[in-house]
């Protein structure tokens, strides 16, 4: 076995907590997408922040990875054992330590997912907003610096996370940032954490922002008779100031595999996903002011939803676009990318991907947080299918050639992981080099996480 | 001369533009506060990136610091070449280089001031928000993490700041960030630079977000009974998700300040100065809301300046806090600081700060970004009365152990400088120990404005 004589010890430290039964290493070394299964050669379930950093310190001194697992919902592999090692299961870790309802905040423990959070939050009138569709634990959601359908409004896990405890590689336990709201002492370490995908700490507490639940919130739909038309919407609407809560796009593709999948009805032309938060007075001015906006680019069939009941169906299908693709196609399995842009490059890049996924011969859907320039795209593939899958990489590659070559980024939330290591020079140029050093400086053994975020040196 | 060969080679290269009269190293060493006068060798004028970048390789080869200049408002002595060396005065690389209304951003170069931006864009209908007071250069408050009146609805630099280009210690030139909204591409290391105060990176360019000038806006003033009272109507608005665009309280030593500077008719107690945005119809409602919210806390003498020019007046005076205030005590100088904390315990910081202050006989005035939790404290001093000076001192070791001891951060928007470095350990613990790895893993020479932040090791 590999790693024994860390094993070993760790299995001292947690006794049963620490696992190597086939069943239990088989689970954690699956993912929601195409990554070949990838089994850790050990679990461990941790329980306190100490623990965490006992187990750091054992795994420091034998050079043996560690690799913190949340929910596993994570779409670059991010939590996968690659380099073999201990997969951190942060679990049972899941608690929420306080609500400071009068300072809008709460601290918890990283495993708890976004949802139990929100469950838990429901008698104090307030929410965590960030919502990137999957069950994400909130750990993990900073990890990868996730944001989701929310962020136009509310911002992103940067905007969300107040502060956060970490445990380093040496087992050094550090706290950033604190329960006020703004602060100028020092280095921004809590930032540098937040999408450091476990690689340069091991995230073990977080104080999280919360916000208060609008007076009034009302969803709607309505379809467009283009992408262009519909994104066209979007921009001006941005530009426009319109504080939309959330606004997102799904093309032609991916209302008829909804149709399919969720029996969804609605006809097969592009559509919008609209929320608006105010008072009742500003939903009502928001979204006749929207509305019309909506009616210049031809959009129809327009539908509210108001009651709790509507507005939960109208995302709970929308958060189920990624098993409605994988199901769309013929391969059961789903290739997703995502791309950021300038809002005024949004068409554009959109037009691109839709030609680029043509041309290549595959089926893909969008959807997208578009009123950040954020889209997705799942290209529904045949892992065991190797031409298939060579045109899903060379369509990865240009839709990330189209970010960078229209002033915006390679992954506006999925994260790098192992997926698109190879655009980060393209993206960071010399940059690259000061994020090595700060991995050089910060985990010098190469323990956390090792093989994600940073490409291999040639 | 100290750095001789160093200014030789740098006078090579930059000609006229390479300065060591008196004049010049005299203006260069003022600050606005109590730090001694602390003249540079020599000053610095780059024209573009390269020229920093060819500045930088001197200096890093003969070992000679470096010390970024932009507006010289920074109040903890961050532009003070404190170890000599060079002042990089960035005035001249002042330029808007691109003006991308339909993204709602603008790329600058450090030096312009947050004025001059403005103005430059006054055509556009979009503004840029941060505003701390001061005319600062926009690069200097992105070094510095500055914030001000806004940050409660805008946000602060950190917020506003999408990408920026940096030169490194060994004359690297990074690109942080993209003109996308989001993205989660490796490590932040525009947050990292974002607050670094000069010394991980000299920022060359940045691309920040602009707002959309609101359709109405309307500013007032109120008066309370008691600072309590002002504080208690503050954090129940901000708990109702009210959303302010500034809320800023003057305690009754502020106002009587106010009265005697800028001969302001205002009643000697403490006042909320506020300004809503939105729509017509939604200021109108955010005002209402307001007003109905501070009468429960014993508001009177409501005032509201809708004309652009009554609003100028208003937050003019706002802004000459700092002058007001030294010119109020008999020192004709002041001490400034500031401390953040969790609004909750924004009341009882407050009271804390204003009895230490009568407790150690020191004349004061509280004027604060409430919204945030945070407030300034200036201390009127002469710097030549050692006793009132070591009161002074005795006063902000108090208020950063007030800020620590109610779960907050020793500033909110100050920084660290020099004046602050006693307070590291105290707030980050063993966080310290990491941003001194990135410093030594990022500046090995030491040459990026040495002896700011960091405290020296013992």
């Amino acid at each position: 076995m590999a790693h024994e004589a860390a094993i070993a010890e760790l299995r001292a430290l947690l006794g049963e907590r620490l696992v190597t039964t086939r069943a239990d290493l088989d689970l954690h070394g699956q993912n929601e997408t195409y990554y070949p299964f990838t089994p850790p050669d050990a679990v461990a379930y941790p329980e306190t922040t100490e623990e965490v950093s006992g187990i750091v310190k054992i795994c420091n001194a034998h050079r043996c990875p560690i690799v913190p697992y949340g929910a596993a919902s994570s779409l670059e592999g991010q939590h996968l054992a690659v380099q073999g090692g201990i997969s951190l299961d942060m679990n049972r870790m899941n608690k929420v330590l306080a609500v400071n309802g009068e300072d809008l905040n709460v601290v918890v423990q990283p495993g708890i997912t976004r949802i139990a959070l929100n469950e838990e939050l429901r008698a104090t009138g307030l929410f965590f907003s960030v919502d990137p569709g999957a069950n994400a634990s909130v750990g993990g959601m900073a990890a990868t610096r996730a944001s989701g359908t929310t962020a136009v409004r509310y911002g992103t896990m940067r905007d969300n996370v107040l502060a956060l405890e970490a445990v380093m590689a040496d087992g050094t336990v550090i706290r950033c940032g604190s329960g006020a709201r703004k602060s100028s002492t020092g280095y921004d370490l809590a930032h540098l954490l937040i999408g450091s995908e476990g690689t340069l700490g091991i995230i073990t507490e977080l104080t999280l922002r919360l916000h208060g639940i609008p007076e009034a919130v009302a969803a709607a739909t309505c379809r467009f008779p283009t992408v262009e038309d519909a994104v066209n919407c979007v921009i001006l609407t941005i530009q426009s100031g319109l504080p939309m809560a959330r606004i997102e796009l799904l093309d032609e593709m991916m209302v008829r595999a909804f149709k399919s999948y969720a029996k969804a009805d609605l006809p097969e032309v592009p559509h919008l996903f609209l929320e608006f938060h105010g008072s009742e007075a500003g939903v009502a001015e928001q979204m006749e002011v929207f509305g019309e906006l909506a009616r210049d680019f031809g959009a129809e069939g327009w539908k509210t939803a108001t009651s709790t009941e509507e507005r939960n169906a109208l995302w709970a299908m929308r958060h189920k676009s990624h098993y409605a693709s994988a199901a769309f196609g013929k391969g059961g399995h789903t290739w997703p990318t995502d791309v950021c842009v300038p809002i005024s490059r949004l068409a554009e890049a959109v037009h691109q991907a839709q030609r680029d996924a043509q041309e290549l011969g595959l089926t893909s859907t969008i959807v997208g947080h578009v009123g950040d320039g954020n889209f997705h795209v799942a290209l529904s593939v045949n892992p065991d299918n190797a031409d298939e899958m060579e045109r899903a990489e060379k369509f990865t590659s240009a839709l990330a050639e189209t970010g960078l070559r229209l002033g915006g980024t390679v992954s506006g939330e999925h994260g790098i992981g192992l997926g698109k290591q190879k655009f980060m020079a393209a993206e960071h140029g010399p940059a690259l080099h000061f994020m090595r050093a700060i991995k050089t400086a910060f985990d010098p053994n190469n323990i956390l996480n090792p093989g994600k975020i940073l490409p291999p040196m040639n």
